[in-house]
C-alpha cells in the first residue's frame, strides 16, 4: 500500500500552541499511525508549500491512497492539484479527508455540495459511536470511545448522503455529527473522518489512530483506470442502422 | 411552480434532421409536456446563446426547478453560470437534468464524477421498466414502455450510487442504463433522465412527458437557503472553555 | 387520507403514572395531532384488546396510513395480523412507527433486525436535529429541538440503512440515536420516529406533533397492489424457446 | 473461511435435464468454484433431506458464510431453520443468496419483501453488466458477460433497495433485472446472485464462478455476536434520575 499524506502544515510552523502539539508536524503522527497498524506500507508526505505542493502527477500516480489534513489554506490549493486529486480518485485512488478537510478543494469538488458544518472550539468533550462494528474500517475499534477535549463540529453537515454511516459523535456542548462516512466515486473511494484538531493530541489516542489507518487499507485502490471519455460503441446485438452518423454539427 | 427551461438551442437552428423532429425547438416540446401534467405552472426559457445564457442570477433566483438540455455546447456554458446553478441547487432549487446533459457543467459539478458512458445512434428500440411504480415521478406511468427509435446509452454510468433508482433501460443492441435516478444534493433534488436525443421525437411520448412534468414537480424547491457558510456557533450546554480563541492565523 | 392509529393501549389503563400524562390514551394524543395538522384526515383508533387488535383486514383495507405504538405487549400481536400489516405495507400502506415499536412484529418483519438498541430512562434531555430541513417529513421543524424528559435510545440501533436519515438524537447521560429515518418495502413507506415515551408529555411537544402529522402524510399510500407472485411472462423480443416447460416436478 | 453450502438438491435427483448438467448436484458444482478461487477454504455441504436440512445450531456456528441454492421446496425448509439462519446473518455470518433462492425463507425473512418477479424460461441469452469493477466482488470480472441460455428474471425485483447495486443483467426477451446486490442486516453481509438456473451449466461459467468465490469472501464474517436483546445502559454523563424504575407493569 503506498500512501501519500498532505498535510497543510502551517500551523505547526507558525503556532506555537499547534507545535507544543504535534512537533513534528500533523503529518508525522498520521504517519506512524498508518505504520503501526500497516508496517509495509509505503508512506510519502506532500505539505502546501512544496512545488506543487507536494502532489505533481508521478506523486500522484504512484499514491494507492491519500489522507489530506488542511485547514486555514484550503484557498492556496491550486485548481490543478485539486483536479489531479479528484480525477485519480475517480480513477481509483482512495482518499481519507480529514476534519477540517471538509472544506477542502479535492472533497467539496468530489462530493460537490458545500461542506459546511457548525464550529466551535471549546476544550469541550466528544463520544464517538460506532454504527457498524463489523465495518472493516472499525475493525478493533469499540463500541463507543472519548476523546477529552476536541473542537465541535455539528450538523447539519451539507455533503451527499453517505453510502456508509460508520460513527456519529456526541458533543458536551450539545451537537451531534456524522463523523465517519464512506461514499464511492468513480472508481476510488472517500473516506471522512471528522476528529484531528490541531489543537488538541487526537492523533496520538489509539482508536482514531486505528480508524486512520483502517480507512487508508479500505479506501486503498484495486486498480486506476481513467473513465473521463464515453465511448461510442459497437452494438452486440442486431441493430437497425448499425452505420448512422451522429448528429453533432450542421 | 415556476420552471425554466434551458436549451442549449443549437441542433434545432443549425441541423434539418433535428428542425424536422422539433421545429419549435427542444424547448417547445418540453414546456408543453410541463404545461400538460402542471397547468398552472409558469414556465420560461432560457438558451445558450442569451446573455448569461438566460441564466442570470434574477431568473435563477426565481426558479423552483429547472431542466436542462445541453450535448455539443457544454463547453460555452461559462463557469460562473454552471456555479450559479450549483449553488442554487445547493440552496433548494431543483435540477431535472435530460439525456445529453449528463456531460453539462451542473450536472459534474454537482456530482463530483466524469458522468460518461456508453453510447450509438443506431435508430434502436429502448424499453424502459419502473423499479418504483409508487414513487412521484412514476406516478401514472405504466411497468415499462418502448421508445421505438433512440440513442443507447450503456453502462458503466459514471456517476454517484443514486439516492433513488427509478427505471432501468434495455437496448436493442444488448445494453442497459439506469435511465431515472434522483439524489438530494444541500437542500436541493437533482434528477437524470436519459431519453431525449434530439433526431427523435422522444418528448412527444405521453409516457416520457408525464415523468418529465412528474419530475419537475418532484423536484421543485421548498424553500431557498444559502448554506455556504459555517458558523461559529455558542454551546447549547456548559463546556469548559466556552470564550477559547480559534487558532487560525498566528 | 384515511389514518388508522393502533395504540397497545394497556399502560393508561394500568399505570397511574401514565394515566396522569395521557388520560385518554395516547391514540388520543396521536388522534389530535394528526388532525391538527390534516384536518380533512379520516382517523380510526384501534387497540390490542380489541377482536383482532381492531386491525381486521377491513380495516388494514381502508387504511392509507398506519401509526403504531406499542410496548409491553409485542408478543400478543398475534402473527396473523403482523402479517396482515407487513403485506398491506408491502401493497402500498404506508406504517409509521413510534418509539417503543422498534420492537413490534410489524417493524421487525418489514426490517428483517432485531430493532434492538441501548436504553435508560432517566428523565434526562433529549435533542433532536435536522439533518435535510427540505425534507416533507420536517417541512415546519426547526433546525433542533429539545424535549425536557425523554427516556433514552442509545445505538447502535439494529436496523438496515435506512433510505433517508432526518434526525439524530443527543441525549444528556452521552448516547445518540438516529431518531428519524425512512425505508421503502414493496410499494409501501416506513418511517421511524423516536419519542414518545408513556411517562412524558412528548406528543403534546408541537415539533413531535408536526413530525408525526408530516411523517403520516409522506408514507400514506398512493394506491395498493399485491407483489406477492412472481408472473410467467411471455417475452416482448424473439427467443430461441417460447414454448419450453419449466422445470419444477420430476 | 468456512463455508456452508446449501443446495435443496431434488432437481438433480428428481429430473433427467437436470441431471444431465449437474450429475453431482449443483452443490458440488458450487463447492468447486469456491476453491478454485480459495483453496484454503473449508468447505461443507448441507441438504434439504438431511435432518434439520443439514443446518443444525453447530453447523450455522461453525460456518462463516453460508451459499443458499433452492427453489421448488422452499416450504419444506422449517421455520426453525430459517430463523436460525436469519440470526446468524444478524450476529455476523454471511449469506449468498442464487438465484431462485429469492423465494427462500431465509431470504425473504431477512429482506421483509415478497421477494417476487417476473421470469421466464425460453434458452434466452443474458447479459450482465458491470456498474462497479473496483467492488471486490467483481475483482476479475470483464465489464460485460454472456451466458448463452438462461431463465429470465425481470423487474420489478421486490426487495429493498441494495446497499450496493453491482451488476445489471440484459435478457433477448426484452426485461432487465438487478443481478447482483449487497445489503447489510445486522453485522451480517447478504449478497443476491441472479444466475443460476438448473438446467443450465451456469455455474461452470469462469465469470460466475469467480463472483461466487469473490461473493463467499466478501461476506465473510468478522465476528459473530447476539444482538437480539436491549440492555438497560448506565449514563455516561450526569442524568437528572439515574436510578428512575422504568415503567413496565401496573
Amino acid at each position: 500500500m503506498r500512501v501519500t499524506i498532505y498535510n497543510e502544515y502551517l500551523h505547526e510552523v507558525e503556532a506555537e500552541s499547534v507545535r507544543r502539539v504535534y512537533p513534528d508536524g500533523i503529518h508525522a503522527e498520521l504517519r506512524s499511525a498508518v505504520l503501526e497498524h500497516a508496517p509495509g506500507a509505503e508512506v510519502r508526505v506532500a505539505t502546501l508549500r512544496e512545488p506543487e505542493h507536494g502532489l505533481t502527477q508521478e506523486v500522484v500516480d504512484a499514491t494507492d491512497v491519500m489522507l489530506w489534513w488542511g485547514h486555514k489554506a484550503h484557498a492556496e490549493v491550486t485548481d490543478a492539484v485539486a483536479e489531479r486529486v479528484q480525477r485519480a480518485v475517480l480513477g481509483g485512488m482512495g482518499l481519507v479527508v480529514l476534519h477540517s478537510g471538509h472544506y477542502s478543494k479535492p472533497f467539496t469538488r468530489l462530493m460537490g455540495t458545500h461542506g459546511s458544518l457548525k464550529w466551535r472550539e471549546a476544550d469541550e468533550k466528544e463520544r464517538l459511536w460506532s454504527l457498524q462494528p463489523s465495518h472493516p474500517v472499525l475493525a478493533g475499534v469499540p463500541g463507543s470511545f472519548e476523546l477529552e477535549q476536541e473542537e465541535m463540529y455539528g450538523e447539519r453537515f451539507d455533503v451527499p448522503d453517505p453510502d456508509e454511516l460508520l460513527m456519529i459523535s456526541w458533543f458536551q456542548g450539545g451537537e451531534v455529527f456524522r463523523s465517519l462516512m464512506t461514499w464511492r466515486r468513480g472508481h476510488g473511494r472517500v473516506v471522512y473522518f471528522r476528529p484531528g484538531h490541531e489543537t488538541y493530541p487526537t492523533y496520538r489516542n489509539p482508536h482514531v489512530r486505528r480508524i486512520v489507518a483502517n480507512a487508508a487499507a479500505y479506501a486503498a485502490a484495486r486498480f486506476r483506470r481513467d473513465e473521463s471519455r464515453s465511448p461510442e460503441t459497437p452494438a452486440l446485438e442486431p441493430v437497425p442502422n448499425p452505420g448512422k452518423e451522429h448528429v453533432l454539427k450542421p
